[in-house]
């Protein structure tokens, strides 16, 4: 297009983002209005993609980190022939493809959901790595930003980690328009207050006028043929381009213009506009998903082997057998024992650093290439990727979280290394499966099995050793549990997973010793969980008491009840859990202290089990 | 101390680090000894600090934000005279104050419980803000940090809000020493890289060698009479630094010394050298804690308001009635309506923008001197400062968070804006106070009352307008709730709060009309919750639904079986919550797609009360 044609085709956008919001009365067209001549310049001349097939490999990669600019990014679906005119009256509603924030979910030109400011650029980044040490076939990855989301600490993680990994096929284009939701940004129109912060990462960058559309053109180019660096374009714009009644106006964040005829006659009227994106290069997958046999390591019964072990040497293994699967570490690989996998597989490890939303949000990107990547750190600091994570699931997004140093077991280091809420904050997300092992076997497993869901799948695993209770031929559905100790005498239920199953073990030995037959029940797949065996249990044995390095709420107690909240009878329940604050200790003495070791369990189950009505 | 006093009093330093940690046979000594030098110049000549008075309005304020370097910290607490000889080697012991990781909760010393990186800083910022904008007392705070942890996009949240509020009073010392805990940093001893990353967010730096006493000293004076901007010392430092077989070297993260004896007299041998360390100028607080007339907003029953307005109305009220409450926003103060308070109370109101692990950090550094800062943004966004809320609980900080925009019922914007997890992340957090309030005068009353719990306290608002059901002179004590409908002939109960009281309300209607009576509680209190009274409608009423406008994990419904987990009879349970993953629609369509609007309700109702044994 010359320049006439790529300003009016920047109107039309404007235009069909003003009727989308008018037509839903809700919003964000002033947030489109600004990036217009942006997108047009990228839809016109830059970006290469093939929108009958979002899957081909030399695809270009798009992502609008500002999500709620979403009428702007269905304008040029539509402008792309991707989307009827019908269908982009249908925004935000219910049932609609074309949601208030872009979710790959429905749409399949979208990589990741977005909608949660400053996630964009660490997915991109993510893709961009997997472009450049992965799949190879040369595409580029555009991040659309807002001013505003900058802001955020994940930006600058992602910065650091572009710059250092010289990711000159990753363009960050920033939409400038200096007002936030509540007002001005800190630094309004000063383009150079964020080339100094990007430079400084190792950023090439160019300030531009936004709404000058050969402008545009030219460092969309330059941005293309930066080679060692990634570029950050710097735009200046201004919300609500086009209208004088909205244009740099504080206060129309996120409403849809207040005279939407009398803006569309100001921005030239309807026009419909057909843009030819660029189609990508000829590409194919270098990475035909190789299948080969699978070496998982091998414990013998009675062995002692933590869990975080069996996890990095089934890592590793399942990398030697599957091509596709990639690993990501938060700069604690030795201790989440990733570094297994690094030593065999270095091509297909990612070291993040200290950055969990870094490192989540690169795993992000990777799965939405095809890769299966399994990112670790300690339990604990996956909290600090929540975000992230609840992002990924709104996304559909195929990943495998493996947090160690679970719960007060850790011993010594204390409260701030111990993961005690991971349990709940991986239940209560959409579409997750959370499984816990308690033996080395089991982890191995359980390592192979996560590989195959959907969703995200988060594996919990313990510092210190223990005792080795199954066989390396036993197998672990997911959804699965398995029963340790039963007889017809049972009257009482321990349902344990990880550590707690070795001291329910040793609670059952002791009841046992005084003639309270107790069953065994190691819970490994939290959720979902097996309702089948937990309520068969409950109604041989009359009562439970579940134990759990974890907090009281949202781990592994509440997913016992789950299997009793559709109306059926509830058994008699005693929960042991961590309810106070630890502080340093050796591990055994946390788990006295916490009262989830084998005399508290013990403890817990004798009046459970005297005042239980005699069946 | 004269050059040869502060290089003799730094290897004391290392030596009681050493000490400490082999005496634990856990810890990190040679992450303490890098730092030595740089803590023994601070304490020597520059912390202004009463160990006696740690409340002492003018106390500089030191962070260890690397607080896996505890031993140095705890080896210049005994210097200085705070610890004994004999509890330094109680170092990770069961019940010992010197925990692997400091915490306030035992020192009184400690300004913020660290070991998660990234948020000594973020948490220094808030203090150092205090002290500029509220106390003005005219303290410092120094932060030392590891050079690992500026991987952590917290650093640059708080970078960029320190360099943006020129605060001066603020100085962060980067440990150098080019190690991770697994292996080499990014930018290894490469000063210049940290020094580019800080000046691009407005601060001065300082290059100096860590271990050159003198060039430190200079440092901290330059840093101490830099006015307008904060200041980063980047000291270059040696992992180990002093003995030769573990110094600069790899692999000995997190471990005590191979032969401890031996580097004790490589280091010099043990000393026992005082520290005197420099006396606060004398300060008065100038904040009296005012506590005027509390004028609260009042809503007319059947009136239509959102609680998130009522919010903001009563924070603002609050703050009138309380000179010691402040607020802060992460730049949604205009749909949160924390932007009630900022107009009223613009010197007590701070904007964090984009930023929400800042603005929890900041959040914690303010509370830690003394004020009760309400913090706020969407429930959706507060999952980013998991991490942040998580280590606030582990320093027993007492923080408001409140956050906006719960649930489906937010409508057209989808699920990336819905807060649907908070529920659960707040529950599993240990202390925390969990208020979900359905109508605007309760929301009032609820906003008063956290001002004066201990912990976290987490009050969930909602977008849009719902009736007001409760007089303005009705109390709602935390760990309450409300029996809204109730006779002697319910046959079960439905247990809701926020958006849903009002749905169940409806359907309690229904259900009448078709001759069942069912007994309605608010359970406003979600965390502690109303054991009592739950138990009683169960055991009068038979059995329970519950319905949330959050997933079906750790949120209300599993509150509510808290209350059943002691060995009691558990009453027949539904449980309706969002188990889908919405797209955009109205309000009313989320919450019939989500099957927990007043049909769904009396849909899940008439099935147990037909199966109930009639009693």
């Amino acid at each position: 297009m010359n320049t006439r044609q790529l300003v009016d085709f920047a109107q039309q956008l404007r235009v069909d983002s003003v009727r989308a919001a008018d037509t839903a009365n809700s919003g964000h067209p002033t947030s489109s209005m600004s990036a217009a001549d942006l997108v047009a310049v990228l839809f016109a001349h830059h970006l290469r993609y093939d929108f009958e097939r979002p899957r081909h490999p030399g695809n270009d990669r798009l992502i609008l980190s500002k999500g709620h600019a979403s009428p702007l990014l269905y304008a040029a679906y539509k402008a792309a022939g991707a989307v009827s005119e019908s269908e982009l009256l249908t925004f935000r509603r219910e049932g609609s493809r074309l949601e208030g924030h872009p979710s790959p979910r429905r749409l399949p030109w979208v990589e990741t959901a977005t909608g949660s400011l400053g996630q964009g650029l660490p997915v991109g980044v993510g893709v961009a790595l997997a472009g450049k040490r992965l799949d190879r076939t040369g595409y580029r990855v555009w991040v659309l930003c807002g001013d505003s989301e900058l802001a955020e600490g994940s930006v600058w993680e992602a910065a650091e980690h572009a710059g250092y990994e010289h990711l000159d096929n990753l363009t960050v284009i920033v939409d400038v328009n200096r007002l936030g939701q509540r007002g001005p940004t800190r630094h309004g129109h000063d383009l150079d207050a964020y080339a100094r912060r990007f430079q400084a990462f190792g950023w090439h960058t160019v300030e531009v006028d936004g709404h000058d559309v050969d402008a545009v053109d030219r460092a969309y180019a330059e941005a293309a043929s930066t080679g060692g660096q990634p570029t950050a374009i710097l735009a200046r714009t201004l919300k609500g381009k086009g209208v004088a009644a909205v244009q740099d106006r504080e206060g129309l964040h996120g409403k849809p213009l207040p005279d939407a005829e009398e803006a569309i006659a100001e921005l030239g009227g309807v026009r419909d506009h057909h843009v030819d994106v660029r189609p990508p290069p000829a590409a194919r997958m270098l990475h035909a998903v190789s299948s080969g046999h699978l070496d998982l390591p091998r414990f013998e019964i009675g062995e002692e082997a933590a869990t975080r072990d069996a996890f990095g040497q089934a890592l590793a293994a399942l990398g030697g057998a599957r091509g596709d699967v990639v690993a990501l570490d938060g700069e604690v690989g030795d201790s989440t024992r990733a570094e297994l996998f690094a030593k065999e597989h270095p091509d297909r490890y990612f070291e993040c650093y200290i950055a969990e939303q870094q490192l989540v949000g690169a795993a992000v990107g990777m799965a939405a290439r095809g890769w299966v990547p399994y990112a670790t750190t300690f339990a604990a600091f996956l909290t600090r990727a929540h975000d992230f994570v609840r992002m990924a699931a709104v996304s559909g997004s195929g990943i495998n979280l493996v947090g160690s140093h679970a719960g007060v077991a850790i011993g010594q280091d204390g409260p701030s290394q111990m993961g005690l809420e991971d349990l709940a904050m991986f239940r209560a997300l959409y579409g997750t499966t959370v499984l816990y092992p308690c033996d080395a076997n089991q982890t191995a497993k359980l390592v192979v099995a996560m590989a195959g869901l959907e969703g995200i799948r988060y594996l919990r695993t313990s510092r210190g050793d223990s005792p080795v209770i199954y066989s390396p031929t036993e197998e672990f559905p997911v959804g699965g549990s398995k029963v340790l100790r039963a007889s017809s005498d049972d009257r009482l239920t321990i349902v344990a997973a990880g550590v707690t199953v070795h001291e329910a073990l040793a609670a059952a030995d002791a009841l046992d010793g005084e003639g309270i037959q107790v069953r065994v029940i190691d819970l490994y797949s939290v959720k979902p969980v097996d309702c089948a065996t937990l309520r068969e249990a409950a109604e041989e044995t009359g009562c439970l008491v579940t134990v759990e390095d974890h907090r009281e709420e949202g781990g592994l107690g509440d997913a016992v009840l789950d299997a009793f909240t559709d109306g059926r009878p509830v058994p008699r329940l005693a929960r042991l859990a961590v309810r106070t604050m630890p502080g340093s200790a050796s591990p055994a003495e946390q788990l006295r202290a916490a009262g989830i070791d084998a005399q508290s369990i013990a403890a817990a189950a004798r009046p459970l089990v005297e005042t239980a009505v005699v069946r």
